[in-house]
């Protein structure tokens, strides 16, 4: 049976650095004959000395999933559409690195030239009820820059234009979700506007907020993280605290510039 | 047929703060009798109201994933155990949060009452063959603190003991790992012990060398980053430089603690 994914009955399979093996399924195959071609290629891979044999099947696929298990694969990670199988070759312990382990989250001081920050009340989720004013908060997008989400996230929000300018204080957390971890970093941004339209569907309400009441909520005192950030952002406000500035800087494997974030 | 998940017909579910349910799967089913009951569920689930199903499939049952793909399920994530299928029941567009998207790794700058570094030369990886000494680097676990992260990778590579001081700076990288992206913290450690004892699996050599020595490599100097860390780290040797120390702290929603990282 010829298929294009096939050579000499032997899947076609890109190297890795760590003498792996990847092999991406992108047609239709019976299983039968996807077990058959797996069995020749691991013969064939064993004897190459290959370690790690990964296995990217398009959701479109999922009639191979079983297959593969049944031939001593696992699941290394999963996205909406495809799932990444993983086997092992040798006989010592395994050397699979660890699938991504954390979500991670911003929070967004947007403080004017008066002294007010801007604030929101949102209509779900947990401070729903609570009638607390708090930063407008949100997820950092795989791929997205922690600066460049916080913005984002202020603008979708209230639809004020600001600029990052420092990153204050970060907390982690387990088991927030699914087991996973989290980092939420809370930054200082500067607004570029001020007229508020809030976003409807998440947002109940938003506006600028003096400071000091803003740390003076109830909510905010009775709680020993959201009081030591607020405490953080009055002594930002008075001048009074250093967090880490941004830099952009060429990494030393690829020509890829990433950010550093750093005490200036 | 009987059932221990089912209920009338219907799977049994836990139900989430955002009208989702969760059906876990922990015995064998056979797929035709899994298609009708999840068809049924999924009938009552949409007259409650409910919107998003999650299924959790332990890798066991991996004879199941293929008749909820057809049934409109998609991936959400995976772990080496199991599979986390999700469905959106109502019309409009879904809301199902993502997956988790970076992974977390640390440096560690021990340096000991000399003003020495501890560094280290790997046997595998991207420094192979770069022949440069370099700080003990490693993954952050999941569920694991930041902090003891780099405590456990300093133990492991060289067998020094050592605590946590301050969090220097951290870079933000994207498409490191499958996509995904990466969060690297550079993280200070005062040393508890002096005699290195080099893991040998993966440790070249491992040895105290005078910070300054190590910042004048050709390989640090030539990188932007690592050059500019490098910095950071002889700024902190002459207590120029404050990065964020760590704080425990109780957590708003629950009798959890984290750590909330600032410059103190």
């Amino acid at each position: 049976m010829a298929n294009l994914l096939e050579i000499n009955g032997v899947f076609e399979a890109d190297e890795d650095a760590y003498d792996g093996v990847k092999v991406q399924i992108n047609e239709p195959m019976d299983s039968n004959h996807f077990v058959t071609m797996l069995r020749a290629s691991i013969s064939q891979w064993r004897i190459q000395g290959k370690r790690g044999v990964w296995i990217k099947l398009p959701i479109d696929h999922a009639n191979l999933v079983n297959a593969a298990v049944k031939e001593g694969f696992w699941y290394h990670h999963a996205e909406p559409t495809y799932l990444m199988l993983v086997y092992w070759i040798p006989e010592i312990p395994h050397t699979i690195p660890a699938n991504a382990s954390h979500r991670v989250g911003i929070g967004a001081l947007v403080m004017n030239d008066n002294g007010e920050v801007l604030v929101v009340q949102e209509k779900n989720g947990a401070f729903k009820g609570t009638g607390v004013w708090k930063m407008p908060t949100g997820v950092v997008d795989e791929g997205e820059d922690i600066c460049v989400a916080a913005v984002r996230e202020v603008q979708e929000e209230t639809g004020i234009k600001a600029e990052f300018i420092e990153l204050l204080a970060f907390r982690q957390s387990h088991k927030s979700f699914f087991g996973k971890s989290d980092l939420f970093f809370v930054c200082m941004l500067n607004p570029l506007s001020y007229k508020i339209q809030k976003q409807d569907s998440e947002i109940k309400g938003a506006q600028w907020m003096d400071m000091e009441e803003y740390a003076a909520q109830p909510f905010v005192k009775k709680h020993e993280m959201f009081n030591k950030i607020a405490e953080i952002c009055l002594a930002k406000k008075k001048n009074k605290y250093n967090g880490f500035s941004k830099e952009l800087m060429t990494s030393a494997f690829s020509a890829k510039k990433n950010y550093l974030y750093f005490n200036h």
